[in-house]
């Protein structure tokens, strides 16, 4: 019998019959406000789903090492059990969101060096800013873990700016998580959604991700749907370019 | 005639005749919650001036630069006139204050190695947490300094653990800021006093620092002029032993 591991505030993880692997079921919900804030959306979890397979299917085919194995349902992946590192990597190539209001700065503004901030993945604690001396006096990881997770989320940074401009689609900020594999690899896990990422578009600057369901600015599964389509059209544009 | 520049949560920033010196007036008040809660304490300017002196003046002799000239008053210095980095760099040898509680930790652990901290000093703001990436992104401060800064804050406390020590306090942690002097140089500045660390007591455990009056345990002016007076007692041990 399947067991049900978790349930967070987007997904659900389920045990399979390999102790390697996991079941993810992505649910039709949003929340906002570290959770204090819910909603239902039809659709939105197959439309988040789609996202992120097209997105991590990506990564690998440009060497990145993930957990992802396939996609076996709409709105269900299978993927390699990881031991997660409770943190979350924020890269952030233009000011908007927590970080503008942080340090009172204007949203819109590029910044010249992307900023990398770790946040330490906590509900009660309502995930606190966590820096790499704290991270590693707490043991939560080691340098070399962070200095690896760091180096893949710039290659992913590297990536996706690209294949999102190829969809109209500014990559401002954008969150991963990274999980341990049974034989100690460090590898990049959980999702790539705009559940998870910031996406304006290039020509009117509307917002394109999650923003739009904390903003209350557009319909949600809508706006998944679209970007969607358009990433979709940008990988068949570089495959026929191949 | 001399001008007030500036009036902070402790002290006074005076201009002088020489345009590179400061005078430097210690107030008698305590604040905590940054600012929203003030007191007055009469003979704590003098106690807070009297530590803060008698620390620098013991950097300055084992080789750290600092901005400090010299004591003219009870509650005055004469100190070099910097341009301020908005930064506040703190290190942690225990856990304990915010760090305990951002993290859910219990205070009182000590850490293998220093936990290094810095926050972006802004009253408006809250003093928000900030790592060196978003530190360098808003041209607060370069890789370099932020090196050098570090550089300083660890000779710092390995000089101040062992003082500290030998008056038989706990240095748990401390606040320390940095400025550029007009040729350049940074240099250690602002003051260090108990408003700015934490200082236990190494046989009882007791508080010998602001927490006295954060946490309401006891009298702050008495707190400080037990603090100097141990002090002055390891120095003078020091000396004579040299
Ligand atoms: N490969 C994996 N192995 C184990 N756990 C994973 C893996 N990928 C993601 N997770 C974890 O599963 C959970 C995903 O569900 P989510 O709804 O995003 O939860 P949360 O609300 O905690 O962010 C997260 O805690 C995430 O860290
Ligand atoms: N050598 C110096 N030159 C110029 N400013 C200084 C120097 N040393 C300290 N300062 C600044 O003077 C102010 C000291 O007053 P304080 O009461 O501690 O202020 P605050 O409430 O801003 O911490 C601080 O803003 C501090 O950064
Ligand atoms: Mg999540
Ligand atoms: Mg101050």
């Amino acid at each position: 019998m399947e067991k049900l591991l978790y349930t967070g505030k987007a997904k659900q993880m389920w045990q399979t019959t390999d102790p390697d692997v996991l079941r993810v079921v992505y649910l039709d919900q949003a929340t906002a406000l570290n959770g204090k804030q819910k909603d239902h959306f039809v659709g939105k979890g197959a439309a988040a789903n789609a996202i992120s397979t097209l997105v991590f299917q990506y990564l690998i085919n440009h060497g990145i090492k993930t957990h992802f194995l396939k996609k076996v349902a709409p709105n269900e992946d299978l993927v390699k059990k990881c031991q997660m590192f409770p943190l979350e990597f924020v890269t952030r190539n233009v000011v908007a969101g927590h970080f503008a209001s942080r340090y009172g700065l204007q949203e819109g503004q590029l910044l010249v060096e992307p900023v990398e901030e770790t946040f330490y993945k906590s509900d009660e604690l309502d995930d606190p800013f966590i820096n790499e001396s704290a991270t590693i006096a707490l043991k939560i990881a080691t340098h070399q873990e962070i200095v690896r997770m760091w180096n893949i989320c710039r290659e992913v940074n590297g990536l996706l700016k690209l294949l999102f401009a190829k969809a109209g689609l500014q990559l401002v900020d954008f969150k991963l998580e990274f999980g341990r594999l049974s034989n100690g690899e460090v590898v990049l896990a959980d999702e790539f959604s705009p559940d998870n990422c910031r996406l304006w578009d290039l020509s009117t600057g509307q917002h394109m991700d999650k923003d739009v369901y904390r903003r209350q600015l557009a319909d949600l599964t809508q706006t998944y749907a679209e970007v969607l389509e358009r990433l979709q059209g940008a990988i068949e544009e570089e495959n026929q370019n191949d």
